[in-house]
């Protein structure tokens, strides 16, 4: 690809890179399998939404490929340009524009981690509530793209309920703001809405304004042991189903605690847990009491329940790292998914039976953990690495899991998105017109389908 | 308008009418102002996807328009089928379809009163809490197209916060699925939210399943009397700012006030006042105790706060017919508008001290009430209803409001949408490049612009 229409846009040398190196540093994200990598033809770092804009007005000129690219966590191909063309990194534009704490909101570029976000308006109180668990490896405009939501999403809801305004760059340049810094408004079509989980697809984000929380007076936090998944499970889902106001409440199963023993230096059971936080300003013992009250009716190890500190810290770091440690889990074994079904809350522990059987069915090693609380579920089928029956097998099971959740009246991605893994199931999940009334809005506003191609469809 | 190719769809002779009072019963809604309004051609109630489907189809290759009509509460003149044709009735379709308690979900048809759902799932300890004070009088299908909010979005958010999955037709008659059972999901485009607030103008919604949450076991209320609106708007943003867990907070200014006591046989102090509830599962003393302490910063006359029980569900229906109060006001005067502008929380103490100078500076009366904790005002401009410089004057002043409330951050309509009356202020709100985005998505799921033509642009 000659590259010297750039030239004309607003980037200067320093803001573009060909080297085999940000090649390849471009040309996967986190999820990627080994051999699944597309390089981009060129990175270009832009620094405001101009250069934003001048970039993808040259790039819809002449037709080239641009895909986003932040920090490049993402499970499911998101950021891989699998068409070549433009890698746009995103994280020089990570400043924060304004802090307005009376307003409980924040103005910033897309580029800027999500722990970054919490850091700088901790001093007034206030916190991101709906960061992923990768929050501190991983973008704001990152999670935007993908929707995503984390461990807290229970009690406070996901990135897209947290958002309140967006500039954004179209296609072919154009510049549009969607939402509004008033904490409502019915002002013409939600377009933020339909940023926000479009995966790069539909528009660049170049500003937002999200809404903080304060940070409750009471954090209290603790792990629960069960026999089984099964006990686990429909504990947790009672917990949710009954009202109890917990802040998370996410499963951890005995394969993943074993793993994280084995590469995070945990000290877990080798057995199913719950790992539960509360937060409240008064009187967070009586809604702890309440969970308990609800725990007396299933069979439970043990309970730990106290005032957060940095014990329970280490606990939730182990958490957040759990993905690494299966990556490493056995050399022989390799990564086949990572699923993130979610099912409303009352088919929950009927979805982790069916993995279990599957498991047993097939004498495979499904790790499980998750925002159990949001009805989710991250699990990994684990295939002989060398061995194409056993990973075929595999993706049956994949496909399985995946069908039946679905069929549960729950979808094939909670948090992750789609990217290149799951385009197939959307048809299933909802029917071939919305699929194709997706891919006429995507016409719509890319005409020229310049923005991260083969993705989501 | 031949209406003959009606034969061809799936309806039967008693969902279809001409007569003069069908007809006449459909050219205005809530807001029309005497003149302003638009018989159809004809009217039909469908009463099954189907039917809807089979009149859009048809319509849409006739290029008839097809406005989408309720309970006809809306404030800006959304279902008045400005250019004729068929205006469909949805209040035939609905049937509550399915409650799951244990998911906290119901699905309901579109024409359901809002009441009606929260009577339906009462008796499993659930409420549906983003009603507006309309929800006795207007339907879900319509808070759904007009993205409605109401008193306790303060705490708990507005109608798409509680919206989880949609059925829609589209104008050619196709049927969508958006969203999800599950309580969060990533696949895909966000359609749902798309439709939620579109009006009507890109799709007919037919079946929604809506989240609920559990009855408070403590609902505490009362009133708070300011002596004036600038410390009455202070301490409410303050409160709300300070972070007090509040599940209502009202403003009803002085005029308000005097006309619930002659319209609606109240009986209030003829002051600015804060009406508030709190909800709680325990120990709502607390809360109570806190937002007291913020009040002790003010000037405040009278604070009277206890368990909710007759007295106060007596003030709430006050408040929510504070609107038909105000259609009496005075025979010599008329509502010229009914604003809905909102501002960051911040802004809100300056909003209405701006509504106050001019009402005083043109000498005209604008009564004021809204869900302030979301910095949401409902003033309305009265002008002498033979006097056309003094309509014009009125109009002025009320464009001011606006314009300044846009400049303070905020939005021209924070929950009632824009119908006719506010399309002028979505390319000030937004931008051009915006407004013209949203206009090409109409264009693409509505190509003949048969749905609801006329409005939002
Ligand atoms: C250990 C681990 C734990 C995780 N836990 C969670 C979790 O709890 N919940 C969850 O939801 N996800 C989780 N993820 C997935 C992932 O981290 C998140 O979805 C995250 O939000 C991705 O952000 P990123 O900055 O890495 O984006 P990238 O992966 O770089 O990009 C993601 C997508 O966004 C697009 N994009 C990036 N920036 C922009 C922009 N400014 N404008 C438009 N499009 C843009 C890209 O093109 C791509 O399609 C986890 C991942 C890992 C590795
Ligand atoms: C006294 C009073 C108080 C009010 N308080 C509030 C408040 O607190 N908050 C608030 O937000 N609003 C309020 N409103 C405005 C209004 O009541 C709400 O917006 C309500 O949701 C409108 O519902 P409806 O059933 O009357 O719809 P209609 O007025 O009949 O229709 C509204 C719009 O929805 C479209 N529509 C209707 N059904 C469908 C469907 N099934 N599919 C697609 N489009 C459809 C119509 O075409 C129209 O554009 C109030 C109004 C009054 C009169």
């Amino acid at each position: 690809m000659d590259i010297e229409f750039l030239d004309d846009t607003s980037l200067s040398e320093s803001q573009i890179a060909t080297s085999d190196q940000s090649l390849e540093d471009h040309s996967s994200d986190w999820g990627t399998m080994p051999g699944e990598e597309h390089p981009p033809d060129v990175v270009v770092w832009p620094e405001s939404t101009e250069d934003v804009s001048s970039v993808l007005a040259a790039a819809n000129d002449r037709g080239i490929p641009v895909t986003p690219y932040a920090a490049g966590t993402s499970l499911e191909g998101h950021a891989v340009p699998v068409e070549g063309g433009i890698s746009m990194n995103m994280t020089r534009m990570d400043d924060v524009l304004d802090v307005r704490p009376d307003d409980f909101q924040i103005d910033v570029q897309p580029g800027i981690l999500g722990s970054v976000v919490d850091e700088t308006v901790a001093e007034h109180g206030l916190f991101f509530p709906p960061l992923p668990s990768s929050g501190k490896i991983s973008t704001i405009g990152g999670m935007i793209a993908n929707d995503a939501s984390g461990m807290q999403t229970v009690k406070y809801g996901e990135i897209h309920d947290w958002v309140l305004r967006l500039e954004a760059v179209l296609a072919d340049g154009t510049v549009i703001e969607t939402g509004s810094r008033a904490s409502k408004t019915s002002a013409g079509y939600n377009l933020m809405d339909l940023l926000v989980g479009s995966e790069g697809t539909l528009a660049v984000v170049t500003e937002a304004t999200l809404e903080l929380a304060g940070i409750p007076e009471q954090i209290w936090g603790g792990r629960v042991v069960f026999p089984n998944r099964t006990e686990a499970s429909a504990a947790i889902a009672d917990a949710v189903r009954s009202g109890v106001d917990v802040a998370k409440i996410e499963l951890i199963d005995e394969l993943s605690a074993a793993m994280a023993n084995r590469y995070l230096d945990a000290d877990l059971p080798d057995v199913p847990m719950a790992f539960v936080e509360f937060h409240a300003n008064h009187h967070v013992e009586s809604e702890i009491e309440f969970f308990r009250s609800i725990l007396a009716g299933y069979e439970v190890e043990d309970v730990q329940i106290a005032e957060s500190g940095p014990e329970m810290e280490r606990l939730w770091e182990v958490r957040e790292e759990m993905a690494s440690a299966l990556k490493q889990y056995d050399p022989d074994l390799t990564m086949l998914t990572s699923g993130d079904v979610t099912v409303p809350i009352s088919k929950y522990a009927e979805l982790i039976d069916h993995i279990s059987t599957l498991e047993a069915e097939h004498d495979l090693e499904i790790p499980c953990f998750g925002h159990a609380g949001d009805g989710n579920i991250h699990y990994t089928v684990m295939v002989r690495r060398d061995d194409p029956d056993h990973r075929a097998l595999g993706e049956r099971v994949d496909a399985e899991i995946v069908h039946h959740a679905i069929e549960l009246g729950g979808t094939c991605t909670g948090e992750h998105g789609v990217g290149r893994g799951k385009t197939a199931y959307l048809p299933e999940e909802f029917n071939q017109a919305t699929v194709d009334t997706m891919g006429r809005i995507k016409e719509t506003m890319d005409p020229n389908g310049i923005l991260n191609p083969g993705k989501l469809f």
